[in-house]
């Protein structure tokens, strides 16, 4: 029912992305991105539930509770602006007043997204004179897209970003999005930024319920170590650019979106949890016949996020104890006698548990099939028929040197 | 109020341990114990909470379920008899009976435990002649104590015991015990087993509050990777053979008894937690001035739990903001602003967030902290009066070598 395409948040109309480097973020690259639209655009937003909340994350929450219009987003990699204090806030207000100047909109119209080192106070001035150089190089298309995204990233290693057009019965709009994340990511977000951007025409309200409802399934089931930060934000934008009616839950129109933006969503939260630190492996863990969706998704994100499942997914070790003992400790309701547990992968399949039974196997095929580089793990529970997915990856060597060195 | 003494579970009187040697743990050493008392001891024990609960736990809860006393405790190490189906449980069976005639007791007051790998049969044609040798072996006194708590280990790289004198009103008692684990360990219980015992003369139903109440702030504290086992068993054995009063809730002598029993737990407890698979750091965490207990300690474990703080340590890192992130996760309660955080060592002090603002911090200063083996992070939170202590330790590259060739 939907197209994937070329390119990422400017592939919908009407809107545009600038970056440019402020060197706040190691390296040659530019390290901010300024995302507008060229009409206020609804936006829907999610956060961290960190209790700990970076200066950046508390503009945005003001912003949505007094208004769900955006002109721009503005996003800097290299420092979190978190645990800043007064200063922090202030610099978070001076970042969109010059946005605000140089784009010529209201200051209340700009959003901020932050990501990088927490504590260290942002260095305005790099970033402001950046912000203004952004603003002046607003461009669409699919290398303005791939820069926005890689502008966004932090120790990524890939840039993130999706599209896809879908067919309504007003016209034809299109999705685009583009995301950063590769550590502290968990399920109930993380140092993860994503932001989503359409032409379609939806209001405010259906809008951030269709967020909520996107991210369970996506965001919300990844998790690359069990971490999850102070300046997580999902942002969709809708600035009905396309021309086309109002979007309305429970019509053909609606059901056809909703499965385009689920998949754009699904597209960079996997990108996210497969672009894990150090990982070696892609990891999908599924559960099957589960009692409620509930159980299974707490099931799943359980496994996914389990050092030992990790560990022994980098050691190429079909170690089923594990996975039964995590799904064991989710405070999911199963009956651990009916569960059947198979690994597989692009070499094959290998089934390690039979109705609660082991199942005697071929250790040199499970070595085999656990050898590819994206791996499956499939739990089917024979208790209803509730299922889920979640995505992550294994847990290296790298891992720990990446995470012992990264700060300094 | 109490000294330590040397020893572990047989320092009280009337309780003697012999070990064997089945050949179901890899090496030469004994892998099974048998721990017993001269007249039968009331029991107290907590299990894990994992749904998935191997057949010797299984056992144990239907025991309590229908009598608190104990004659005999048979463990086994190297394999956790654990998702083995109705196999598994004629296999407790046997192993109860071979114990309860060689000791010439009833089956029902025998209790087992078990701990390694899941997902396998146990030999019982290797368990049970060991079973019936260790019954011939029963010693008392140190080195009987040492062989116990080395038959018990997997991973474990030293034995844990530990043993405590405390003089009541009317005599003095003793209070012994052993524990093993060093993976898979967990708040709320891990693959751990501890065994304590004493001469004391405790009801039934204090001896079970007593319990929880030291489990609390001890095996409830812990965490090395964050996931939780099939067969983590704490078990209390009090015999009465000191010849001293009941204990009664709220007496003097209650208060230097549950003073001595804590510290028994909570030495066990942290000799896991220093255990630690890969360990190259001793990590203790500390939260002072929370609004209740329960705040403190959701705080310390998250923080104990956290890979990036792990990982921080492990890289002698200050990495502090890891540290407020992993605390705003946690779901307690407090405000960001109000925290201070400060690491020490036996190398010195570094404040680095002195009520919710960032200290300037010399930074060789922080490192020379952080390369000691023992390193404390303490937060004060300036909100309260409430407290708790987390242990734990660093996640290295030995940590992901180890667990990623566990099984094979």
């Amino acid at each position: 029912m939907y197209e994937r395409i070329e390119g990422g948040v400017t592939a919908p109309a009407g809107f545009f992305a600038g970056t440019a480097h402020a060197g706040i973020k190691k390296g040659e690259g530019p390290d901010v991105t300024v995302l507008t639209s060229e009409v206020p655009a609804q936006v829907a937003a999610l956060f961290t539930t960190n209790q700990v909340q970076a200066a950046p994350v508390r503009w945005c929450r003001n912003r949505l509770a007094s208004s769900s219009l955006a002109r721009a987003v503005v996003v800097n990699s290299g420092n979190a602006n978190a645990c800043t204090g007064e200063q922090g806030w202030r610099d978070v207000v001076s970042t969109a007043q010059a946005a605000a100047d140089a784009l010529r909109v209201e200051e209340s119209s700009i959003w901020i997204a932050s990501t990088g080192v927490i504590g260290v106070p942002l260095p305005l001035d790099k970033l402001i004179p950046a912000v203004r150089m952004a603003c002046t190089q607003l461009q669409r298309g699919p290398r303005a897209d791939e820069h926005a995204a890689r502008a966004i990233m932090t120790t990524d290693t890939y840039p993130k970003l999706c599209a896809v057009r879908v067919r309504l019965s007003t016209g034809w709009v299109t999705i685009g999005g583009m995301a950063k994340g590769a550590g502290m990511i968990h399920p109930n977000m993380a140092t993860m930024l994503a932001f989503v951007t359409t032409d379609a025409n939806i209001p405010s309200a259906l809008l951030q319920s269709m967020l909520r409802e996107a991210a369970d399934e996506s965001y919300h089931m990844i998790s690359v170590d069990g971490d999850s930060s102070t300046n997580d934000t999902v942002m969709v934008l809708a600035n009905g650019a396309a021309g086309t009616s109002p979007l309305m839950a429970g019509t053909e129109d609606y059901a056809r979106f909703i499965e385009a933006f689920r998949h754009v969503h699904r597209t960079l939260a996997q990108s996210i949890a497969w672009d894990g630190e150090g990982r070696t492996k892609r990891l999908e863990v599924t559960i099957r016949g589960a009692r409620t969706v509930d159980d299974a998704r707490r099931m799943a994100r359980t496994v996914i996020s389990s050092n030992l499942v990790k560990t022994a997914l980098f050691g190429e070790d079909a170690n089923w104890g594990r996975v039964l003992a995590a799904m064991g400790r989710s405070g999911a309701v199963f009956d651990p006698d009916r569960v059947s547990l198979m690994f597989t992968s692009d070499h094959g399949s290998v089934r390690v548990l039979d109705a609660g039974g082991p199942v005697p196997f071929d250790e040199s095929l499970a070595k085999d099939v656990l050898s590819a580089e994206q791996v499956s793990i499939v739990a089917e529970l024979d208790d209803g028929e509730a299922g889920a997915t979640a995505w992550g990856c294994d847990l290296s060597y790298e891992y720990v040197r990446i995470n012992g060195e990264y700060r300094t």
